[in-house]
């Protein structure tokens, strides 16, 4: 199964090439949504068993997120990390209330698959939005540690191998239990750069070819576990690589610096 | 742009719902090779930006290939890699002439984009077949070592990183003059487990989506030297994780260790 993800603005209309002011019945074939024209032939792609995410409203921001945007790597080092990213994560108001909403049980507390309580080495798991919870095909789940001062993996050292260790054998185990899919199905890996700033780890089914999993962006748990075991300062050492889309501020801070 | 391989088994024609026997011009909605249906649309997938890969002849290892098979993570030990991979490697006679074609210039000669010609830090960066050069977006190049003596990233030492080196800083050179893709927009990495065992390196656009990029089987080459630079024997004493389908025999092999 191939993942599109569909918020494409056009100005006509794909199937029967009339301009956009074609509408409705007349031309089945596409959806007109706030000026989003969302190109169809959905049997074609059902038949190519392509999984579809329709965006609906697409708001500006989505719109940049789908839209094709330079993409350029980062190589940044712990200088880099203590001189250009942590000062941006601190300028920016990231809030992360709703990660602590679900911790404190004032969200989707009924939606949590599993948690340990420990303050310190305790994190809650729940499945991600982007899962409907129909099928195991595109299985995601995350869990949120429940101590808040882990911004990601830039932070963590030995100290942290308890939680770390725990999130991946019940995280496991609580997946295979639930929802009946084994350890050696799943993708368990952390983002770097994270979309917030709260430390999270993702748990995908193998086959799913998940946004975020490249190797630019995703570090399985297990390597970083041993990396930690190995060194507890290895994520204060190394340089780590991601990419940043042409329109994120980040990456202008990193030109500012003649870092790229 | 999502990359779609089409190599589709169908006992009816998806366009018209004729059964196969519905062969030709009567139906223009698909195309029968040697009884493989090539699902089509292509005129939608294209309004989608859906890059379409049609494999023929499709032999059935094509098939299987595509099929959806069950997939398992295997996390490898050194001592798995001693017991059980390197034995099952050596038992195979896997052919890498086709390589030691291109290092000696009896094939492919009039495709090579740059070379360091160093018997031992040398090496030949050449376009992946994959990659028809029409286009940059699906970029696609291999960087492949003269030597003959490293099989994979489990062999590399701090012995290595001049060769390594040379490939990152020339190969991003070479691309950049040749292609005019800077190296802020390509993705450098290994396979583990990697398709032939002789040593080479990937380099895609990365803007592309490129088949084995995703974090349990692509290592970027920046890593491993920073790696190796901290530790010579680090991938000698490190798990790696990797992927196998059902089908694969290497799987076989760990199940009947009782590594799976």
């Amino acid at each position: 199964m191939v993942s599109v993800a569909v918020a494409t603005l056009g100005t006509s209309c794909s199937v029967c090439s009339a301009p956009a002011t074609c509408f409705g019945p007349i031309c089945p074939g596409f959806i007109q949504t706030r000026g989003v024209f969302l190109l169809p032939a959905l049997s074609f792609i059902a038949a190519l068993q392509i999984k579809t995410t329709v965006v609906y409203p697409a708001t500006e921001k989505h719109l940049q997120k789908y839209l094709r945007q330079e993409v350029h790597l980062i190589r940044e080092t712990w200088e880099d990390y203590k001189n250009i990213t942590l000062p941006f994560i601190q300028s920016q108001s990231f809030s992360i209330q709703w990660v602590y909403n679900i911790l404190e049980k004032k969200a989707e507390a009924d939606r949590i698959i599993h948690e340990n309580p420990d303050p310190c080495n305790g994190f809650v798991l729940v499945p991600d939005f982007k899962w409907n919870q129909n099928q195991l095909d595109d299985l995601y789940l995350i869990a949120l540690i429940h101590r808040r001062d882990v911004k990601s993996l830039r932070d963590l050292t030995a100290e942290h191998l308890p939680l770390l260790r725990n999130i991946l054998q019940e995280g496991t185990e609580a997946v295979a239990k639930r929802f009946g899919v084994p350890g050696s199905q799943l993708r368990i890996y952390l983002h770097y750069q994270p979309s917030y700033y709260h430390l999270h780890v993702h748990f995908t089914a193998l086959g799913y070819d998940a946004p975020g999993s490249s190797v630019e962006r995703a570090h399985l748990l297990a390597d970083v576990i041993d990396n930690l075991a190995m060194d507890s300062m290895y994520y204060q050492k190394r340089a780590l690589t991601f990419a940043l889309r042409a329109d994120e501020l980040l990456l202008k801070k990193f030109q500012e610096e003649g870092r790229v």
